[in-house]
């Protein structure tokens, strides 16, 4: 019975991400290859047929589930989107491994932005427009699960609309989840459309601008160039993206406040003034390291600013090699790898407001030792944050921290230095897209072997699920009755 | 009047560190040379001069101590104890720049056994054996500190002995620290005489057993030949050293109680279970991947056990050149480095125990998540654990990646390479000694400029003494009336 459930509710996904195809079999059309418009048409035409069956013969089970559905179906719902998102690669034949397919896929649909394409120029259009979907559709999933669906499954946690959803009343939850799905997806197709706009002015022609947008938007990173945003060579395109790469990595539920005037709340959004904060700080010092390259600090300014906001929002784009810089930046965009966007976002990563939390837990800790009686707690948007916050903060990045290290041993088993290892993963977990050496920005994710490729796969979907949702299918009590 | 309470502290202190140099001294009268006799020589009479002067016009200001005066004679300890300790290399010629004397005094007294000299088998025996007597006299601080005296001012928290110490009761605090600080120095002492017996049964003389067994029971690392252990190509000295260096990484108040006869304490003690557990199931895992280049298992084990306890117990000491290893065995190395010895061990790092407080904590985050209305705890040795201990250990980890990211960063900007900056900066914060590349075991820490030098000293003086300490100082409220 339950099984029924899910898989209507799956069904009717995987239809809807089909039909987001349709955009890329139109492409296909015109363009010609038979291989190609049947790599678009076949998945179309069977999902959506699966899609029908599901409504017509689920319309009467009736939709009852608990927090642990909940996870199963997030888990599958990025899992089977990324197996049904390498169809096209896999039957047009640019990727004819299913591991390189799914690898492409799942990195679009979380968000990565990691390639394993190694001429992106000489692709289909068809092609190069549906990895950006997979972003774009990515990007809008994640936003509404960690604004609206994580929460209630007690994941997360530094939402600013969980004190708007107390406790599991179920009758409340659909209709709200929905409101603020519709609100935040405005915001989203509303700031996809600006910058569409905004590079064309730039010179880019639509295809490009709506694939760039699509892919700062969802903070992935998949461009349709072999330089990607270097191609351009255009301070105006560069400066464009840069803006809107921090505004995708800021929290969406911010967009709604700032809506509803309440502008205060933005001021003294603890996450969001170290977010800008970090920004700022770091492409200063980015740029200060580079001004022996660059020689005026403007310049320097307008590749650091770029790259530091590509790598702390987890989007991946590049405007130059950055491999190619010296120690100190590097070290520093090291960091910012470890980082990641604001809690509600599209960006990755272990996410600002835990790094906020944990070092307001270590000041409080020197508190501590000050005033062995006091008590000392968290406060957060100028308000006392639960006790918990601590807890959950740690487990996380724990958890984090153990994941990066199991994928950097998977990565280093094939023989990759440990520059490539530890960044390779960081830059998959983290939903970022580049590292350094041989995952660099010049470099791209196809030399490795295919069983790498799948853990990568898995550490980006488990990264991008915040893990929990992830790793709580692994336990014996998930499963239990 | 609370200064020259201070003053008369550490003038003791700093007096009984230069009458350690006597042995030295002596060896120094034998060899002869007239500027080696000086360095010991001046230090000791003005040291000693200082501590007599010190106990005369001191001894009737009564000693009335605060934790605020506490956390400054720690750090004040090792601070000038590396100073006073770097005399004799700095006045003997053999290291001119007073940066390096320090960056090795204080290498030598935290423990850590990274080191500027490039030619050790060219050094005097004097001089070599001054530098492991300062870690042999670190190691002795560090286990009284942080098993007898760091509970008592708020920062640990894991040590069994703490039980035992409730409150601040003044008057019985003294002779407390002061029968534990004796019970663990006849552990101490002991092992090291043990070891001294079982090095010299191996074929080594008198002088190098008693270096490396001072360098192995303070985890330190220090040796008297460039090749480190490696040097003498004998199974049984690395396996005496192995067993050794996992003896000097576990809690000394465990020995105490095993002479109590307690040993189900052992048994049930989480951190030492999960000590061996990574001690060994590391070494499986480096030796398994090592079987290409030593083809048989019993030879990978030997030189694989031998270099994940040198790393995981933070000692430093090499049996081979394992950056020359493959990534897989590198990269496991790695992540040792994240982890360091027991508390109250003479190990530094993060401690075991609070990698398994984190990875508890994670295990909770995954049961709260299936019950939302579950109360969990952290067991630790079979009970539950106070509240505040993931608090302090969620505290404790973020500053000390945030000190991991700084001084790499610091390394980062004189041009060194990214694996050289970062593992320079976990093996001095760590208190390890080799790293890779630049800082790895073929290598040594001569060529960084100076000011590396002093962020390295400093790196290894907050990581060994439980950051706490010294960042305490640097806090606006420590230092108000």
């Amino acid at each position: 019975m339950k099984r029924l459930v899910l898989i209507r509710i799956l069904s009717l996904l995987l239809g809807i991400v089909s039909l987001s195809m349709l955009p890329s079999l139109a492409l296909a059309l015109r363009e010609g290859n038979p291989l190609v418009i049947k790599a678009f048409g076949y998945p179309i035409a069977a999902f959506v047929i699966l899609a029908v069956l599901a409504a017509v013969f689920g319309r009467k089970i009736p939709i009852r589930l608990n927090g642990r559905d909940g996870f199963l179906i997030v888990a599958l719902s990025w899992a089977l989107s990324s197996f049904l998102g390498a169809m096209p690669f896999v039957l047009s034949g640019v990727l004819p491994s299913l591991a390189d397919g799914v690898f492409e896929a799942a990195s679009g649909f979380t968000t990565t932005g990691a390639s394993v394409f190694t001429e992106l120029e000489k692709l289909p259009r068809s092609i190069l427009l549906w990895r950006s979907m997979t972003h774009w559709l990515g990007g809008m999933g994640i936003v509404v699960l960690t604004v609206a669906l994580l929460p209630l499954l007690g994941v997360g946690g530094f939402q600013l609309l969980k004190a708007e959803t107390p406790g599991p009343e179920k009758d409340k939850v659909a209709p709200k989840i929905t409101a603020t799905a519709k609100i935040l997806w405005l915001f989203y197709i509303g700031f996809t459309v600006i910058q569409i706009i905004l590079l064309m002015f730039g010179g880019m022609d639509w295809f490009d601008a709506t694939n760039h947008a699509f892919a700062t938007m969802a903070t992935g990173g998949f461009s349709t160039k072999n330089a990607s945003v270097g191609y351009y060579k255009s301070a105006y395109i560069e400066i464009v993206i840069t803006i809107f790469m921090v505004i995708a990595g800021a929290n969406f539920s911010l967009y709604y406040r700032l809506l509803q005037g309440k502008i205060s709340d933005l001021w003294y959004n603890s996450e969001l003034r170290a977010y800008l904060l970090i920004f700022f700080g770091f492409s200063a010092a980015v740029a200060l390291s580079m001004l022996a390259t660059y020689h005026d600090f403007g310049t320097a300014f307008r590749y650091s600013a770029f790259q530091v906001a590509s790598i702390l929002t987890t989007t991946g784009f590049m405007s130059t090699d950055f491999d190619q810089w010296n120690s100190m930046a590097k070290a520093l965009i090291l960091i910012t790898m470890f980082i990641g966007g604001c809690a509600g976002s599209t960006g990755g990563g272990i996410k600002v407001v835990r790094i906020v939390v944990l070092l307001k837990q270590t000041a409080n800790e020197i508190r501590r030792l000050l005033h062995p009686r006091g008590v000392f707690s968290i406060r957060l948007n100028g308000k006392v944050g639960r006790r918990d916050v601590v807890y959950g903060t740690a487990g996380f990045v724990a958890l984090y921290i153990a994941l990066i290290f199991f994928v950097m041993l998977v990565v280093a088993s094939s023989g990759a230095d440990l520059i490539t290892s530890l960044t390779g993963s960081l830059a998959t977990v983290g939903n970022i897209g580049p590292g350094f050496n041989a995952v660099g920005p010049a470099q791209n994710y196809s030399a490795f072997p295919d069983y790498v490729k799948w853990v990568f796969s898995f550490g980006m979907i488990a990264g991008r699920l915040e893990l929990w949702t992830i790793f709580i299918l692994f336990t014996r009590a998930f499963w239990r009755k």
